[in-house]
């Protein structure tokens, strides 16, 4: 393989920000249901084909590498067939409506083994996480023992009419979108969760879908991720804490109306009282999405499982799913 | 009554602060079972007896009210008594160890109507409390949906080897501290919690009570609490956020090592988008204190019943029980 | 005059702002040497004419104000041809490259009483700013005492050949630029001053022109204005403190990278000691383009001097030009 | 000399602080002409004599350094003896009221070169203004270019009836007390200043000192001090910034009522934009008084010239006095 060819299916505002940060591969091919919309996106590169048809795009031998980036429903249908069709897949998160659709997945996987799967937990490759990852894999925060997240927005005039607010379109609420995020942070610090514990509602927006989801996750060693997500929070947020014995993380912000992306490292001295404080800002915004595809080239490169995987989207599914339950949502029937 | 005489049981820090802020009335003894921080105390005030045995100080005729600052495992029985001699008592939270103890105080008070009670939570005196009272109260958020709430600090070197420790004492750790004041905060703005999930854990200091606890706290309308407490916070902290309809409030700092209180104040527009902001700081500090010993003192002149009392004690309290006993922690055996 | 229009000359930036923010009027012509960029920016508007002679605009008819904003070498021979054509002029600051050219406009006002120019001093219509104004003009702050600015920017890669870098184009560097408008806030505040001193210098950049200039200002009173003005800021920022007798404000942010706009309103107390603290943010960015336009249609409606006119420019030009000849600049050989 | 003695002549909230503060010394004797003040501090310590005639202390043979740490009016007149006496002597800045008493202490110096005179630019010894050195010395900032710095206090009630309101007790008001720090340790980074421009003026306070001071100071490379001090802050204010021409440094707080102290850095990236941003704060407090004697006790073993001596309070003191001259204050009639 050369330089691989991509075809994008799906080109809302996620296949657009996919399409400018591909470096080392060639857009070859966008799909998208709206024509006008694969045209547009199209337009920006050279010798790029739109088309209305995904299935067109899947099979053609210019495409190594195919990004599913469609509203969820569409997800596993569109990943399958890639994936059937012997085409690497960047599928964006939660890859799937449900545990049972991912598993048709995961099962399909298990055909070809040669095929490469990656899901966009695209946070992983923000700055702010990856000095956390870097700084808790040095061993400065020692064991960690709960992490605690908020993770929100205030929506927008309508947001109750658009395709999120359908749960056979998004397979559920604020917990399914800005929620799996959380969740697979979380996980990626603490290892899987045994336990969970937590609520979701719809506080404010008219929809039939959770505008709010909080959580209480736990490891079988008691670590515990406690975690909130919301489409009602008025002023935009992100903030995710760590704490191990040793020494806190705090990160805030991803940019733009989210604030200045930012990591405290708060590190307890031997006499306690006040931690030592260091604070890395991040005012140049993120390049997660240009560092998540660079990383998929290089899984497939070294035909390396992706860090970020169908399994990573499981654990995140499944603690969703589990909370969706309990607290009287059924997208299942 | 003309000046109330003022009696205060447990000469700790905060049997201190409390004698500093009785304006309108008269320390006129002060008991302690350290002989020595009794008459500390009580050298600093005109005409102030200093006694080893509170029993004698419930009796005093110019003793009007009782201020029980003792350790938790104290706190009824003196109260106790102190109502059954006819006295008005300040008693600080938790005011029981267990719901069991705190019933047997509750059933005493129907002994003697004209004894007022009133459970120390100052908090709900600060003023960016008071303030986010105010605006609750004057409609400006709309309906309350949640309240986000996180309290903590980082301990001190040998701190599970202080009181708090010992569940004989304290009646468990960190819930029964600092999560009866978020509990308490939050109730104060949602109303009664019908629904209590939660987590305590013990995960850094070596001792047997809970360092952290976990809520998830729902009311009838399912309005929900989220809070959590911490003693290995690592750098001290106070949040709450309050979240209507319409505005969110976001209460951070108590002064001192937990920075300045403020409030601000997030308040939607039609058209949405990011919210009009205020925020109120407050450097001077609290006096929560004397406030609320001042609302006693017009309680008693009312014979009003305290705003914050046995019942507001008793939720919270339930709360954290129903936790302790969810994570296997047994102070009742 | 019904619906007036407007004539735009000068397509850049600019007046690409400017055009946006028309509310009561009509853009009827655009005019720009370039003449893609009249064409660009004219497309975007219906009826809406792109030349590259500025001079056939400003007779039309269907003109009533004349927008000038052309780089500064420009300003005055195109709003003194407007002046004379009889059209109301909104010209960008510093209005001219000196006070000698300046004057050559103020003369043909006097020609014209019916002729009103206002001079583009837009930074007194951000809402932080006109808070500032309320709550000065609401005596709360007292006597002023002094004000206190900076300003600055950290330029961009090769903002050393950009136009502003040529004296015969910009009249000068950091000082005219942003310079004027710290100028003009102050005066705005303090009234005239009487006392110039000051110093520029060029650090970095490589270019003829200034790129910080330090102030330090005088009204006949002694009230002092402090503003220190750069483009090798390196993080870009704006901060202007005014002081009071009873208070201080401070202004920070202008929004975008320059961080949220917001004024902090600290109000001493009798028993003085830390002061009472209320703080006003801008997340939604400003319309003070827009505010300062429809002020000047009410300015014209009624007949009345602009509050920000050619004698505001003249003053903020008179201080940096004292300073540049004092610190060794001769633009004016 | 074994472990040194010292005598503290001047027993106010400076000599308390300094009391508190010589590890690896021991003080012998307190001097104050308020003898209680004396004995007060001296009961602190073992073995410590109280007097009120200083020159006692000052020829005792178990004195080996005298910290003179009296009003600014008797700091010349004791520290002149001591040296005389052969005792190293640390004397608090500003060390003199004026050049002129200063050259005398400079002369006297000359007589006894073993005699070693360090004066008290503690600010020197703050974390952050450590690190700022660090950086600076490293390299990373490049070459200097100029230094803000914003200083100031509100005072308290009755501030003008304080000793620092008497000239002849303080030799001139916020100038000669905050100003001095500002002055030195802009001249610690950029070195000597031969242009000095500036004004200092009495606003707010009832008193014939000058309560706020605007200083413009140049070195001869045209490296540029923009300082302000002020005694009508109303808000507690420490701030300097640092501009190199790759960097930008900024120390802000100085613990307690002045905020946490922290320093941050900006770096640019050779692409420009936003820099890279780290912020290091230190919650804990400064230790810039123990470092500051420890440092002294270093330049006592190794009869080392110390760092900030006589010299650097004579070119803080004649920047001090130019700007009082041309501002219209005489103290030296």
């Amino acid at each position: 393989m050369n330089i691989p060819g991509v075809a994008i299916l799906g080109c809302g505002l996620i296949g657009q920000k996919r399409s400018k940060t591909l470096a080392g591969a060639k857009l070859v091919v966008c799909a998208d249901i709206d024509e006008k919309r694969a045209r547009s996106l199209a337009s920006g590169y050279p010798d790029c084909d739109a088309i209305t048809d995904w299935r067109s795009a899947i099979y053609r031998d210019d495409v190594d590498i195919v990004i599913v980036s469609t509203t969820n429903n569409a997800l596993v249908e569109t990943s399958l067939a890639a994936i059937l069709a012997g085409k690497h897949v960047l599928v964006e998160k939660p890859a799937a409506r449900n545990v049972a659709e991912l598993d048709s997945l995961i099962a399909a996987t298990t055909l070809n083994k040669s095929v490469l799967v990656r899901v966009g937990f695209n946070h992983r490759y923000h700055p702010a996480l990856l000095k956390a990852r870097e700084l808790v894999d040095s061993g400065e925060l020692g064991e960690l023992m709960f992490v605690r997240g908020r993770y929100g927005h205030g929506g927008r005039k309508g947001y109750d009419h658009e395709w999120r607010a359908d749960p056979v379109l998004s397979g559920g609420g604020e917990l399914i979108d800005q929620g799996v995020h959380l969740i697979d942070l979380s996980r990626w610090f603490l290892g899987d969760f045994s336990e969970i514990q937590g609520f979701a509602h719809t506080y404010f927006w008219h929809m039939p879908v959770d505008d709010n989801g909080f959580m209480l996750l736990r490891t079988a060693k008691d670590q515990t991720a406690f975690l909130h997500v919301s489409c009602s929070e008025w002023k935009n947020l992100f903030s995710l804490e760590i704490y191990g014995r040793n020494a806190k993380l705090h990160i805030e912000g991803l940019g733009g109306s989210y604030g200045v992306e930012k990591i405290s490292f708060y590190k307890m001295l031997p006499e306690m009282g006040p931690p030592d404080t260091t604070i890395w800002e991040y005012p140049r915004g993120d390049n997660s999405w240009a560092l998540e595809f660079a990383e998929f080239l290089e899984d497939i490169r070294l035909q390396r499982i992706p860090s970020a995987n169908l399994q990573d989207a499981r654990a995140a599914l499944a603690a969703v799913e589990k909370i969706y339950k309990d607290s009287g949502y059924d997208y299942y029937a």
